[in-house]
């Protein structure tokens, strides 16, 4: 069996950005510009719970370093490095080879590069653990306990999807090839809008990603900033392969189901055009969804300006779940 | 049983600091002071592989942080803020409760509050991730590549006691209670010389801890620096319960076993009188043991000149042990 520091030689080591001290040493090294601050998060994954044995191991190492990026995003942060820590059962060459190619991949792409780690061997299955770091002028971070009544809730890219392929995966809806195939790639391979995301500081107000469902996640940046909110179902960015299902089904997998890694956020009205013009440039769909309120709670309304009853409110790692 | 919100309001929320934006949203915040790099380390433990499933959770709390600022201790830096990931089969309330204080206590001690982190339920088994945080002037920061020929080597603290205690509870040595009461404190509650450390930017030259034993890990730091060194078997600082051994026993201890959490690192001679002050002030036992050569290779030495060899050179987390 190869050694530790072979593993890390092998898969994980990259020539590490200037003024950046990469894996190698008891610690790695990364300059912060002046003025900003860190901003950090911190994911554990565990496979059979947060990811299936079968899962591609490409896409899980791209995944894992989205859906913390994603944090990263609903701070309005820069990249700038991240740490993971892999427990593996025995050593599978291949298994590695992909999933540190996928993790990379998407570290190039977003200016994350992986800077340390630790592996070991596990007693049983794989665990993954991921840090991000990113940094932020933090006069202008976005923190979910500022929104202000009267603000335009936004949502960037699309709803339903993740939610949707994943009951497809596990049974919960009836076999749909085409359905699969359209959300699919939602579920697996995220596209959190990271570079959105860091020019949100000083137009946006309070933001979240959408990880444990719209309904759930927007009702934390209420809670947090004491105010309340209407959202129009029908403004809501629904993935087109959704939009065909029936309305309970759609209902949950929209404004309960997570795993979106987008973002809902809060602004001023005065900042649309501002906020139109730089979705345009950086690609993103941006959708503007409802208002903040005084009145506290949140309420969705349909159509015919009904509100609409949710049975679940979104995931929790420790609840009993149905 | 509990929300994964409430578990960590309970146990791990506690006041962040000034500049800080602690546990509760996507992203812990941590000021950087200006012109200084982030110093990161991260690490994985598993019950069962890493910690025994009845230790006491308090030390390892203690532990798990410990063992990471070491990390930062050995590139000098500043210990900042650290973050947890936390996984277990189900919600121990004791466990959790003594679990968190010790990681507190020995966060408010060193100043590396626990900012952020994620908690979730585990398949089997517990499962901790650790992320720590400092910061260090980049132009000293402590790298293992940067002994040069000449250095005096000096090792912080005393050597052996964990490897001892650890062949004591695995029954690997006779049953010696006395023995056992001496060494353990080091295994289970190590104190890395954190506030040294940060005083040793610009004094020292290279620095490791001795997570792997001596051996092994200064091993690392002259391969990277490319030189070679001598060390005296009789000026290690070898812990009182440990001298008494056998020398086959002693020197696995001494030289081989790892867990130690202590300093080794090489300076100019120059900084000799320096270094014995800031030791004194800081309360932390200092010894010089050897010195770096431009003859590759690691030479230790009896108290006849006589090389001394060792089985087996350290700790490997993949390799086949006997």
């Amino acid at each position: 069996m190869s050694s530790e520091f072979d593993l890390i030689k092998r898969y994980f080591t990259r020539t590490a950005p200037d003024g950046y001290l990469g894996v190698g040493d008891d610690c790695a090294l990364l300059p912060i510009p002046s003025g900003r601050s860190l901003v950090t998060s911190t994911d554990l994954l565990l496979e059979g719970r947060h990811f299936l044995s079968d899962i591609d191991p490409f896409l899980l190492g791209h995944k894992t370093l989205a859906v913390n990026v994603s944090d990263l995003a609903a701070m309005g942060a820069v990249p700038a490095g991240s740490l993971l820590g892999l427990a593996v059962p025995d050593v599978d060459h291949a298994w590695l080879q992909a999933f540190s190619e996928g993790f990379h991949a998407f570290a190039e792409a977003c200016g994350c590069p992986l800077i340390g780690g630790d592996t070991t061997r596990s007693v049983d299955g794989i665990v993954i653990s991921v840090t991000v770091m990113g940094h932020v002028d933090p006069k202008t971070v976005l923190r979910r306990d500022a929104a202000v009544p009267g603000d335009d809730i936004w949502v960037t890219g699309e709803l339903g999807a993740p939610d949707v392929a994943l009951a497809l995966l596990q049974g919960r809806l009836p076999h749909d090839a085409q359905l699969l195939a359209a959300t699919r790639p939602a579920l697996e391979a995220p596209q959190p809008p990271w570079r959105f995301a860091q020019r949100l500081g000083g137009v946006g107000h309070a933001a979240l990603d959408i990880s444990d469902g719209l309904a759930q996640d927007l009702g934390h940046i209420l809670r947090a900033s004491g105010c309340g909110a209407t959202v129009y179902y029908a403004k809501l960015p629904i993935h087109p392969g959704v939009a065909s299902l029936a309305p309970s089904v759609q209902h949950h997998a929209v404004l309960a189901g997570g795993d979106v890694y987008q973002l809902c956020f809060t602004a001023p009205s005065s900042q649309r055009e501002r906020l139109h013009t730089m979705a345009n440039e950086e690609g993103v769909r941006l959708a503007r969804v409802g208002v903040t309120t005084t009145e506290p709670g949140l309420r969705i309304l349909d159509d015919n300006g009904k509100q609409i009853i949710l049975e679940s409110a979104g995931f929790d790692h420790f609840g009993d779940r149905a």
